[in-house]
């Protein structure tokens, strides 16, 4: 009999993870339906091939030509011109938080974020034995200006994260409001080691900004005038590549700098960085999807609607939906008919992720069913 | 201006790793010289051609069928038979060490290992927030089984690191000794979060185990009787797949599913999963290289020692030699001539990795150049 010392704060923990079910429609972690064309695969193989040449040898620690082709990608989604120096990847934007947390944050230091929202930020900040401390929303899910930089001035917090379009609310924070929260954030850091006034972190995670609604700016276009911003990425979601873990971030080179102490060395493998070569090579057809997506889920905000349900308006590629009296009686329901979405955020609220249509129509068909039922 | 508040203890680093110069003998790193041969990255290409069919989803979180693979692997290498559910893996043994730290380090707990041995544990144990102690190896690089208990008894460190064979010094550990250190490892772990009486968990590093000689065993054949022992692989060396990224743990199950709290989720990617599956299928072939590595080793200490200069014993595929009244100058005068080694280890001392036979003819001209020279 062994007792293994766990270390305080793990004790009741539980893996982190929505269940891995088979089953027809999976509407629950966002993924894009679409899977890559065979062109795409050919290149990602061939990409690969090339790699595995000299899979003996480490890879590039720094990885420029990934962190260039990231920044081209940028430039042309968002026509924000960035260095490669300016981009920090990693597996995963989970990896890239992390990163985050553990160049900045730590004991004695707090990250505030805006609940509802992404539900991995608390498991960030606990790795990290970072605080984590959080402001609610409005009911329509906007940030409370006055309550955030409130708190920020009181708490001085290392980092804040802003989530845009927020997770699983699907609402996009409106730029002036960004404007107003990396302004407070001047000075209102952590008391540096020599007691030095410091500038408290913003990460502006962006894991779905490619749904955006025309006329929705990105937090890109506010980097050039804020050295302490961070804006988080992944190719994921709009990409298509949930299964390649390549998230990336966008931040003054400064900050990037910092990234670069706690990384792992050889953290990206040679794969992980052909692939992804290979992958961003192709953004013209894999964002053609975007568009698709786009008008389904707009779709599916009507007809949520037309249901007699809220459904908030969304910038994502997935929809928050409700009130039910037992929302995990509905998530059970449609699971049974083989549509398998998510019991997360407001208490009665459930998030679908936009699918193909024939996923779509399933979902419509299963939650209509059960609506007629009553 | 800005002024970003990075996290006391950071102020001072830089990031890790050696030097990554392109020059004709690479040998600093303590790679397989050896590429994949086109059968195995053939089989790597058409993997991950694969996986990439479904990339716009998620990987499996727990990859069950990698771990089953990596414990049969390790039942066809040293005999032990494992569940895969014994086995835990990562983007390299860097991040399984980070996990194993993340889950039983942290502030006011301490990770003990035994110097000269290999340069980024402090790293793991900074990025975790564990207080890294250090005790000194004897002479011949053994562990001093006396002022480790001792140590240990009043340290009561959560994990121990103990590297076998060692690096940079080649040496393993004899069996008797780790037997003893897990007796000790026996209640002097942290007090638990009750107070409760705990076992420190030793992590045996065996990432050069398959180069270790003939009739010196692996720690895997300790783990039936010591759930907190964690024996930590890579594929990074015998394997010849550095560029892979995939590093291992065998442990008990309880240990296991520890790590599996601070894992991020989907930390190992559906391309990763898959390579390294397609690697593992061509395992008598990527360990034929080890017999012709070990030979090529020997030679190479005997090389060393007939030119009046001290080389320690090796069970790795590195070498430990000098001493030098200059070390850094006999460094750049072998870099001059295309040969990178590596300055780490006890002062005087300089390390060299086996590569090919051409690579090691290399080093031998110009290192016999620098002797003769004086």
């Amino acid at each position: 009999m062994t007792i293994l010392p766990i270390r305080p704060g793990l004790e009741d923990e539980t893996p982190y993870g929505a269940p891995e079910l088979e089953v027809p429609a999976r509407l629950n972690v966002n993924e894009n339906p679409h899977p890559p064309s065979q062109a795409v695969i050919d290149d990602i193989a061939q990409a690969v091939a090339r790699a595995a040449g000299g899979l003996n040898r480490y890879p590039d620690r720094d990885f420029p030509a990934l962190r260039q082709a990231l920044a081209d990608y940028l430039g042309a989604e968002s026509g924000v011109r960035l260095a490669g120096e300016q981009i920090w990847a990693a597996n995963g934007s989970n990896e890239v938080m992390l990163h985050v947390l553990q160049a900045f944050g730590g004991p004695g230091r707090a990250c505030l974020s805006f609940t509802p929202t992404y539900s991995m930020y608390p498991e960030y900040a606990r790795d990290t034995l970072t605080d984590y401390v959080t402001v609610e929303r409005r009911p329509d899910f906007s940030i409370d200006l006055e309550a955030a930089g409130e708190r920020m001035r009181e708490l001085r917090p290392a980092v804040v994260i802003v989530t845009s379009p927020n997770n699983p609310t699907g609402t996009a924070l409106p730029a002036a409001d960004l404007r107003e929260i990396l302004a407070v954030a001047r000075g209102s850091g952590p008391a540096g080691a020599d007691g030095a006034e410091t500038d408290c972190v913003v990460i502006v995670d962006e894991a779905y900004a490619e749904f955006r609604r025309p006329g929705v700016p990105s937090a890109l276009e506010l980097l050039a005038d804020n050295p302490h911003l961070a804006v988080t990425r992944t190719m994921s979601k709009a990409f298509g590549a949930a299964g390649l873990r390549l998230g990336y971030l966008a931040a003054s080179r400064e900050l990037v700098d910092v990234l670069r102490i706690v990384r792992l060395p050889y953290h990206l493998s040679a794969i992980t960085q052909a692939a992804a070569l290979a992958a961003l090579a192709h953004r013209e057809e894999l964002m053609g999807q975007v568009a698709s997506l786009r008008a389904e889920r707009d779709g599916l905000v009507d007809w949520l609607r037309a249901q007699g349900l809220t459904a908030h308006e969304s910038d994502a590629n997935f929809v928050l939906f409700g009130p039910f009296a037992d929302r995990r009686a509905v998530f059970e329901r449609l699971l049974a008919d083989g549509v398998l979405i998510r019991v997360v955020g407001p208490e009665g609220f459930l998030r679908v992720s936009v699918g193909t249509p024939e996923e779509m129509r399933a979902f419509r068909d299963s939650l209509g069913a059960v609506l007629t039922a009553g």
